[in-house]
């Protein structure tokens, strides 16, 4: 019968990262990350299917969080709704601005890492078009404004990361929205 | 001493596409393809470094067009550099529409095939995004800019690749400029 461990989820992610920050992400086994937070192998295998994606479980909240708020978004046009989801849907990496920070830095070390990041990124796009295609926006207005609602996103989420002081994630996304908008225009 | 191979480049990468739509990519190997081209596997590998690579060959000539374009562009904005410069590097594709569609039908049918495709789109947004500062332009609206502008050449050029008649390339990419501009207003 397997132990009961509370939290085993949040604690093998954050031994993760500070080993992939400690001596890089190449250098790190599954063994390494279990260890370090006191569980076994099995239990890790049991949370997340590889090293990688442990980094990556806010990313699934988030699309979840996203298409939730398109779904219930009022009327508006395309982008202002995928903008204001992802303003939505990330509300609750608030809290977590240390950990994105120290995840930041891991993920611009490694590219492996970094593609993995690309590719979510590109899924959360791909689901935000899908999601405005149903609420009646044709292709390819959906995917441009979602490909541009995430570039947004993905922009104002590196400066909240960043190094240094920043504002609120929401307000760096709503920054960064407003910035491309102006770009473009 | 290697024989003399004229366009054993091209012949490789049309060999290895029929391949892919015959038999999937998966079920192909890269003996196969040389055989089909009529080469040898030394020789592919001279040419390309792995049985994904044949299909991105266009993407380096590409990146290297659009930076050449933007280096030498007039003022302007961002995006507007960054858009015309994406039509005028790709203008070389025009008239390899018959591959291209091929191209699109096999990337689409294969996952790891697409994750390549868009690590090589999100390289070039990269790529554009520091060509844009060294012209002056600050981040992260030199980023914003080009992931725009990316994204927008990306939908251009999946319809003029896709199925069916469509107008020429440049037309398409212009078009998708365009609604991308009009859809972020």
């Amino acid at each position: 019968m397997a132990r009961w461990e509370p939290d085993a989820r949040a604690r093998l992610a954050n031994s993760a990262l500070d080993l992939y920050l400690e001596r890089g992400f190449e250098q790190t086994t599954v063994a390494d990350i279990a260890a370090r937070a006191g569980v076994t192998e099995r239990t890790f295998f049991r949370h997340f299917t590889d090293k990688r994606e442990v980094l990556f479980d806010g990313t699934h909240s988030l699309q979840a969080g996203v298409l939730e708020a398109i779904a219930v978004a009022p009327e508006g046009s395309a982008y202002d709704i995928a903008g204001s989801a992802l303003v939505t849907g990330s509300a609750f990496l608030e809290e977590r601005g240390e950990f994105a920070g120290r995840r930041t830095r891991a993920i611009t070390a490694n590219p492996e890492l970094h593609e993995r990041e690309l590719l979510k990124l590109a899924r959360l796009s791909a689901a935000i078009a899908e999601a405005l295609t149903e609420r009646g926006t044709a292709n390819p207005s959906a995917r441009l404004a979602a490909e541009a609602a995430v570039s947004a996103f993905a922009a104002g989420f590196e400066r909240w990361s960043g190094a240094g002081e920043s504002p609120p994630l929401a307000e760096c996304i709503r920054a960064a929205l407003a910035e491309l908008r102006r770009i473009v225009a």
